[in-house]
């Protein structure tokens, strides 16, 4: 997997958060994911095509979004209810989108299918994909996320 | 929501899993998605990009994917593990495959992601797209599953 598919979700992972979210997330170590062990309480998960094929996820602790959707919306949230489900798609498809518009002027094409949102405790996600999938995790103040990118040409 | 694209991912899932998985699914009546409850204990997602885009889904009972894994692979499947896992990432790639043929036919072109797969007991799945989401329920003698298709052009 080429770095240059993987760093542009990052960067737009964090754009996205502190535009939209009001909050700094720090990032961690990126890691190979070889495991499938649970990683959030909710998650969003997009498909993508064109120029490389695969898939791209974000997945929160309960109590990482809750703060979030809290930013986001101004009154507060305490549990995953539809309104998180559907701030969580919104995110997933900004954090793609923008992903996208770096790559693009990379000249690398790629098109999106709709998100998907997951929720459920201690859920695990696995990629699919002939090449490696890197997650890379997230610290915030009020707990943890975790985007996961599994992409290759 | 056009019934000429939900119908064949309908066709491609009893078609892929008679034929791979020797299961004899029983269609049941589909209907409109409104709510988000669980629907399974393993799914398979994909994104679709092209003619139209959105996403489908097909989630399993654990006694229904370990039947269609026995037979798949002949020795005795009881939990969700990595086997499973693959297996439904596969079996989520051939539905839209033999789908996405099916509607090449009719001059309809989509392009596919690669499939994610979520496991974890009761979880639920929203797909955030523009348009309906259909819900397809199938009986099998060991448990049920249910396609879900989000596609709009």
């Amino acid at each position: 997997m080429d770095v240059k598919l993987i760093n542009p979700f990052l960067e737009a992972g964090v754009s996205v958060l502190k535009t939209m979210a009001m909050i700094e997330p720090t990032p961690g170590r990126p890691f190979l994911k070889t495991d499938q062990s649970a990683k959030g309480d909710v998650s969003g998960i997009i498909g993508i095509t064109g120029d490389a094929q695969g898939s791209m996820s974000i997945s929160f602790s309960t109590s990482c979004i809750a703060t979030i959707v809290t930013n986001l919306f101004g009154s507060a949230v305490t549990e995953i209810n539809d309104e998180v489900k559907d701030a969580v798609g919104e995110l997933t498809n900004m954090i793609c989108g923008d992903a996208r518009r770096r790559l693009e002027s990379a000249g690398i094409s790629l098109q999106a299918g709709t998100p998907t949102v997951i929720s459920g405790t201690n859920h695990s996600i696995k990629h699919i994909n002939k090449g490696p999938c890197i997650a890379m995790p997230f610290e915030t103040p009020n707990g943890t996320f975790v985007i996961e990118i599994a992409v290759s040409g």
